[in-house]
């Protein structure tokens, strides 16, 4: 575990960059402890500077990287990288591959964030395709889902790779030593769901890598905590996500609409308000904002390119936490194992 | 339109039938004009008559036709096909299919259900597989999503079949002329999602069936009721469908918790009490009950099988809309213009 951990942030990726960025490094800056935390800021300084004056704490704790250039929201990943070397997200993410710097967070474009880090940064040994892994509020607290739309079709044995980095980022997260893992499936009988997510079923328990692994779960499972780790292909993934997002909000719609239906409501919901509050923080998206990208050569963390400082300042804790961890070392030993077990399987075919 | 509707009910299936079922058809035959609903209930006499002798309206409009057989629960498709010629639930859809019924429903095993009212009813001319729709409530009132679960996988002409029958299932219910499709995606950009979405999307577009097509929506749209028919494949719909149920109880989990948070927000609880009362009834799954399996040469509404009187009542009436509507004109046509579509571009190739 470093002792002082450096984060390098692309300080232009984001709807409403810089700004939202210094106020999530505010945030986190009171927050961190004399010497602990170093930012660096990859952006234009001379709109920097100016929010870093007005943030006393942000200001003591980063360093401004001065760049003009930046890759724009709307860039598709072929553009960005044409124009990317230099760029406030290249040399974002160049930090973390000379070492400079332990992770690395943007709030940027996620396809070009996406291209740049693999090229950048390479895979992990044994790791073959980036992945994203999101927390999600449960009845339990919070779960691990992945992948939420890196990947959109996913081999077997893909699945089974995210299973060991989701494990390890959950650990990473939460200090759990062997936390559950489910395959999201449209059934929990044997005989349900897709060719790939049975092969997957298979394969992980074939492999024996020592995962606590609890077989399938379905969509409901995973706002009710059925497991931690909740693996699935980035297709399923992204509109599982986007979907709890849409309910939630039209939930929240219903309840405002409700509570306006008579004088006595309203005096109710005034009554109310701190519960109402204290709803609204639990399902807070912007709590559970910064999606890891998995399986590179480090770490990068990808905030909601519409959120706050509040969320952003979710995304750093997130970089934090996996900056202090043995996350790496982790997965690691995990992908060699598997590694062997795939290769395996190949020769002998996929027969269970 | 037929002057008075005839629907065919399993009887035994479902969880905790035939009481529900009876509960059902007491709650519809109080509000049906008189000679205007026709029941039969096929299963076990002795068990369905003491219901109906404490359910008058239900005895008013029902026929009892006993058979000792039933599809368990817990039968898989296979297992039920051999024994089940004879059941409740064979019998149910035969009546359909003899013409004595208009619509059959069943809150039995769905894959039995869905099995032997294709090997009953055969496909409707021109569609391929059976789907399952289902109504999502929405920020504008109730959305159409399917497939729910029927086709794991799909083809991309099959997606256009899942459009065309969205457009006339959704007309049969709300008497929209021209609803809006959407086709779920994990983005709204032209370059994301799979490649079977994106090639529907240019078959839909090319096959100018006059359908309203809107594009992709993503997850979150489908709760915003961004379109009225949001089209995906079975195990996609499936998760969205499942993932949106179990977020909706973790939001009513929440919230009970936050009410009790204090004195204070008990007695704001209490207050707000109707508010309440009416958020619940707006998310109620029971009131969104009952799935129809699209495509075959009948009417076939499965309703969830854990469900009560309320909602079997609810899948009654989908079914008696069903019946009531222009429905198998409306897709009949659209249909046989989707073939010559289809095996246009299987000659031309793939291309745009």
């Amino acid at each position: 575990m470093p002792k002082s951990v450096v984060i390098s942030i692309d300080a232009m990726g984001g709807d409403h960059a810089p700004a939202i960025v210094v106020d999530g490094v505010q945030i986190l800056a009171k927050k961190a402890k004399n010497g602990s935390l170093k930012i660096l800021l990859h952006g234009v300084a001379s709109e920097i500077e100016p929010l870093l004056a007005k943030n006393p704490a942000a200001a003591r704790i980063s360093q401004v990287r001065h760049t003009d250039t930046f890759v724009a929201m709307t860039d598709k990943p072929s553009q960005a990288i044409r124009k990317a070397r230099g760029s406030s997200m290249w040399n974002a993410i160049e930090a973390v591959k000379t070492g400079e710097a332990h992770a690395c967070v943007s709030a940027g474009n996620t396809g070009a964030l996406m291209v740049l880090s693999k090229v950048l940064l390479h895979m992990a040994p044994n790791a073959h395709r980036p992945v994203i892994a999101a927390s999600w509020p449960t009845a339990r607290g919070a779960s691990v889902v992945l992948d939420c739309g890196a990947n959109v079709e996913c081999a077997a044995s893909q699945l089974v790779e995210f299973a060991i980095m989701g494990e390890a980022f959950f650990s990473a997260l939460h200090g759990t030593k062997k936390p559950s893992i489910g395959l999201l499936n449209i059934g929990t009988e044997d005989l349900k769901g897709n060719g790939i997510v049975r092969e997957a079923d298979a394969l992980i328990r074939r492999a024996d890598l020592g995962l606590n692994y609890q077989g399938y779960i379905e969509g409901d499972g995973i706002s009710m905590g059925a497991v931690d780790v909740v693996v699935t292909d980035g297709f399923t993934g992204n509109v599982a996500l986007k979907t709890a997002e849409g309910t939630a909000k039209l939930a929240a719609e219903f309840l405002r609409q409700s509570m306006k239906r008579s004088l006595l409501t309203m005096v109710g919901g005034l009554l109310s308000k701190s519960a109402f509050k204290e709803l609204k923080s639990r399902m807070d998206p912007r709590k559970f904002n910064g999606g890891v990208f998995l399986g590179l050569g480090g770490v990068v963390v990808k905030s909601h390119g519409g959120t706050d400082g509040y969320g952003f300042s979710n995304a750093l804790n997130v970089a934090l936490n996996m900056a202090r961890s043995d996350y790496a070392e982790h997965i690691a030993i995990n992908l060699e194992e598997l590694a062997k077990v795939t290769s395996k399987v190949e020769q002998e075919g996929v027969s269970q």
